[in-house]
């Protein structure tokens, strides 16, 4: 009952007349990269996303993981390990690896645009490509020769798949308190022993081997977060050939039943001492954790963006062909015995909250993403670096916005089916318990709000912060004289100023009194993703104008900018009010009294 | 694993402190309800929803109701059916009923208070008897004697439950187009024939019958809701002497399969020429169902608070027992390996804001339910028709803002636990689960929206609005004085002058054209929610301060509402911003552009 279709032709937009990523391929010198070629994958991405995935998205969430306790086996849902070796065969789990480890080295940009499909189609498949994806991360950039040629390309290849093994019991925001061991062997090996939850894609049916990377503390490391190292830990045992042998101590102790992504397997993973390869330097664990968890926060970005657009388009959909109440100002379909949906004021506001958070969405992320090309690519030291610390900035706000924003666009498409949103056939339901998880695993909204504001904006003086205000000044000159623009950029000027403001006021207290960060942090990064947004739809606007796309593309696009900046975007005044107000209508409260 | 106790002093404070419910009673001349008979009633039913209902909500869950296809039977989960033979017993479905029915005469208000514990206890468990409860207030005022007599007496005892059969495939909030018939016979009573959806509580194990209020179409009746009848069809044929003969021609045709409220069973119900027997005057059906629809709108307001509540019980154990991080303002708790959860600011103001909407959600319903006691019990005319002016304006509010901020609440609470929160053994993800379909049945959030802005306030020139305004004015004139409350007179009555304006301002342009009513509701009941808990929030400083309640209590208030006033009252200037920039940005966009 739920549909998807690929929108082709917004990610092409987005991609190149929005953001030029054709330009940028081609000065970064991806010759293969042609429009004509990656025009061609695109549309078959589309296709493989809405006929093999997309089907899969209700069948996944109905039958969900089933766990064997006696040999710790996960079964994966009908259908899922089928689509798992189409994806193999059809070279989507190499686009976008480096060619010296067996992948077709197309740009980063160009898959997260493939990959808010796949999230769209079916999330809970997704994962597992998803995990895969950064624990390559790790290999490429930590991993030494004869690990990348062991582990990377199979991983690659989709012949293995890898995990990341990070939260503990007793931790998951706070990673300095793991727990996990690994003691060191004769042979150069690891013996690692821990437990660890929440492990995404830990067991399944897709591949006889999975290459996790697991967090764990040597012997004599020093304690909290400078005291973790990374291993790799396969679940057969694997040696430096390459060859593999019987089963790691390593198992599956059981799936977690949750409120969504059922297809997903969520598992606590037993190390018993189990064989593990260090990767990178010792006690350095995090540094190459977070190359991981940096792709996987852009990932997880995506997955809302892709859940957004499939609810609108399944609520749109709904609203033209529900035929339910009259409009104000007389009947739109008076020889029918209803209007549809979509006449009423208040649905097309839901809709039209979808349709500008997930198109202005997806400009922000693939723009983010043509960062990762740049850092990976481009040969000038200074615009990596550049390219980098804007890359730092937006991470938390494509992280945290994005799936803020997947969780109330699916609950206002949800909405538009009335009665119908709740009951299961319809679909609905599921993107909105899908959704829900996204503002969690990765980090949660919390901690991307501390990262944005803490670490990137605060700990480097605004750097990043510097650099998209830049861009959203350069963009308010170039288009001052402009009066069809003026009511984007105008508004667009002054919320940017108000923004460095609100920036210099908070970090202002926040050195008197560092709980200043954390009481002002969510609603910075609420603040932030919406000034961002308004940049993207302004943006949007020009590019529309001067592309091809015909005049209800452009009348689109400046409608649902106009809708944005006049609906949307006022809401950064409550959440500056909320953080000019400080830390002490938040501290104030003993906490004996909470429940007083 | 979640628990739940009865919030029984927040509920005497705001019942008695802050609204004066006990002065009220005896105005009304309700000898019976002393303060201690009262107390011991909330006790002892605070006693029942913690031990008999909270336990059950996570089982009805997991379990579900079951359908049997041969007989139509539904099976409620384990412990449904002998925990409504323990409500029954108690005499609970018959608490504030009239005296001749049987009743016990408590207040509605009173009532209230136990309802929300109810729904706080096991939502899907509360359905059965809230929609009785719709059902007796359609009795008691539009059923002929005989009617009380057979079908009121015995809802009201218990032996038999209620229904509300409004809903058809085609129709939900659109009674207009409704389908169902009912043809004269020769006896007096109607053959019924169509198809309901979406009646909760349609088939159950409960009761041996059950009576379905049932709109439907005289053969003569006109097109449209003027043309619309009510009825009541029982399940087993009832003879007007009371006597029970073989099953009526009704039967449950499926029950869905929902997001939540699992233990709610959802029928389809279909009427096959069944028994049935008019109920007030021809045509005149949406009368008698508007009394069922009010009585049930504020009853699922309370739902919502009770979700809140429920779910801000859960987060706040859970923020001061999970050790993880370290207060940026240095450790809290420097001999454990990490602060709790409730050191971190942002944590506080999820925390905070279940508080606040919680707390303030209690005053706003309890008061409104005070009103229902007045139009009951008055001898003044005067005083009836005003408290029933008042009470429509508020229900919509009721209705709209607990349930919306049910969800919000609920899902702050899951964010609070993280990954637990997504895990279905924490029951968080459930509250989430069930809050969602509060802001749909019983009319939409958008219906209410319409309800509050186009008739309660423009079709009646705004007469409740300035009831409440006047309340507000006079609680801001008495304390103008008192410099101890000015943070909060203040701004109190700079947003209820705001409040007054928009209503002007949307009121012009909806003359000029009806869209703009449509284009600003939503928005304005969110405005108009958090100007009334702004009132409320305010009152209950006063009220702490003068009571006896403890210091803890007094500092617990007033620090939430500090809290109030400074982070969730600026939402309304978001409102404010989207109310004002009219219907054109979201009636530009032509229907076909909108997936351009």
């Amino acid at each position: 009952m739920n549909r998807y279709k690929a929108p082709v032709r917004d990610m092409k937009f987005a991609l190149y007349d929005v953001i030029g990523a054709d330009k940028l391929y081609e000065k970064l010198g991806i010759e293969h990269a042609s429009r004509d070629l990656l025009d061609a994958v695109m549309d078959e991405a589309a296709r493989f996303n809405e006929t093999v995935l997309a089907p899969l998205n209700a069948v996944g969430d109905e039958h969900g993981c089933r766990f064997d306790k006696a040999t710790g086996a996960v079964t994966t849902p009908p259908g899922y390990k089928e689509a798992y070796a189409q994806f193999v065969d059809g070279g989507w789990s190499a686009l976008t690896a480096p060619e010296k480890f067996g992948g077709q080295d197309l740009p980063e940009s160009f898959g997260a645009a493939l990959k808010e499909m796949i999230d769209a189609a079916c999330l809970s498949w997704g994962n597992y490509p998803l995990l895969s994806h950064g624990a390559t991360e790790a290999l490429k950039h930590h991993g030494e020769d004869w690990q990348q040629e062991v582990f990377l390309k199979r991983i690659i290849s989709g012949e293995w798949t890898g995990t990341m093994c990070l939260t503990e019991p007793h931790c998951g925001s706070d990673l300095g308190l793991l727990k996990t061991k690994a003691e060191p062997q004769d042979d150069g090996s690891y013996a690692v022993s821990g437990t660890k939850i929440f492990i995404t894609g830990g067991e399944h049916d897709f591949t006889d081997n999975i290459v996790h990377l697991v967090l764990a503390r040597l012997p004599d490391a020093p304690a909290g977060t400078k005291g973790i190292s990374l291993f790799i830990v396969p679940k057969l045992r694997t040696a430096r050939d390459g060859s593999t042998g019987e089963r790691n101590a390593v198992r599956c102790g059981s799936i977690e039943h949750k409120m969504g992504i059922h297809g997903s397997s969520t598992c606590v993973m037993n190390f018993d001492g189990a064989q593990g390869y260090l990767i990178g330097q010792p006690n350095k664990g995090l540094n190459a954790m977070f190359t991981m968890m940096n792709t996987a926060r852009l990932a997880v970005g995506l997955q809302g963006l892709g859940l957004i657009d499939r609810s609108y388009q399944n609520a749109l959909a709904y609203a033209r062909d529900r035929l339910q109440g009259r409009s104000l100002s007389g009947a739109k379909n008076p020889d029918k015995p209803a209007d549809p949906l979509i006449v009423h004021p208040d649905i097309r506001r839901m809709l039209l909250t979808g349709k500008a958070l997930g198109e202005g969405s997806r400009m922000l992320a693939l723009h983010a993403a043509t960062l990762v090309d740049v850092i990976e690519r481009s040969r000038d030291a200074d615009e990596r670096k550049q390219a980098d610390t804007l890359l730092g900035f937006l991470t938390p706000i494509v992280k945290g916005m994005l799936t803020e924003w997947g969780i109330e666009c699916t609950n206002h498409a949800l909405q538009v089916f009335g009665g119908h949103g709740y009951v299961r056939e319809w679909g609905m339901e599921q993107l909105a318990r899908d959704a829900r998880i996204t503002t969690i695993y990765e980090g949660t909204t919390g901690i991307q709000a501390l990262d944005l504001l803490g670490r990137k904006t605060m700990q480097l003086q605004g750097a990043g912060l510097q650099m998209f205000m830049k861009m959203i000044q350069a963009f308010c000159t170039e288009h001052a004289k402009d009066e069809s623009l003026t009511e984007f950029v105008l508004p667009l000027a002054e919320i940017a100023k108000q923004w460095g403001e609100l920036t210099m006021e908070v970090g202002k207290k926040a050195m008197a009194d560092a709980d200043e960060v954390g009481a002002a942090s969510v609603d910075y990064l609420y603040y932030s993703g919406y000034v961002a947004l308004a940049y993207w739809w302004a943006r949007a606007v020009v590019a529309a104008e001067a592309g091809s796309h015909g005049e209800g593309f452009k009348a689109a696009k400046r409608e649902t900018a106009r809708f944005y900046f006049a609906r949307i975007l006022p809401r950064t005044q409550a959440h500056a009010a909320a953080m000019r107000s400080g830390a002490g209508n938040l501290l104030g409260l003993d906490e004996a009294h909470f429940d007083s």
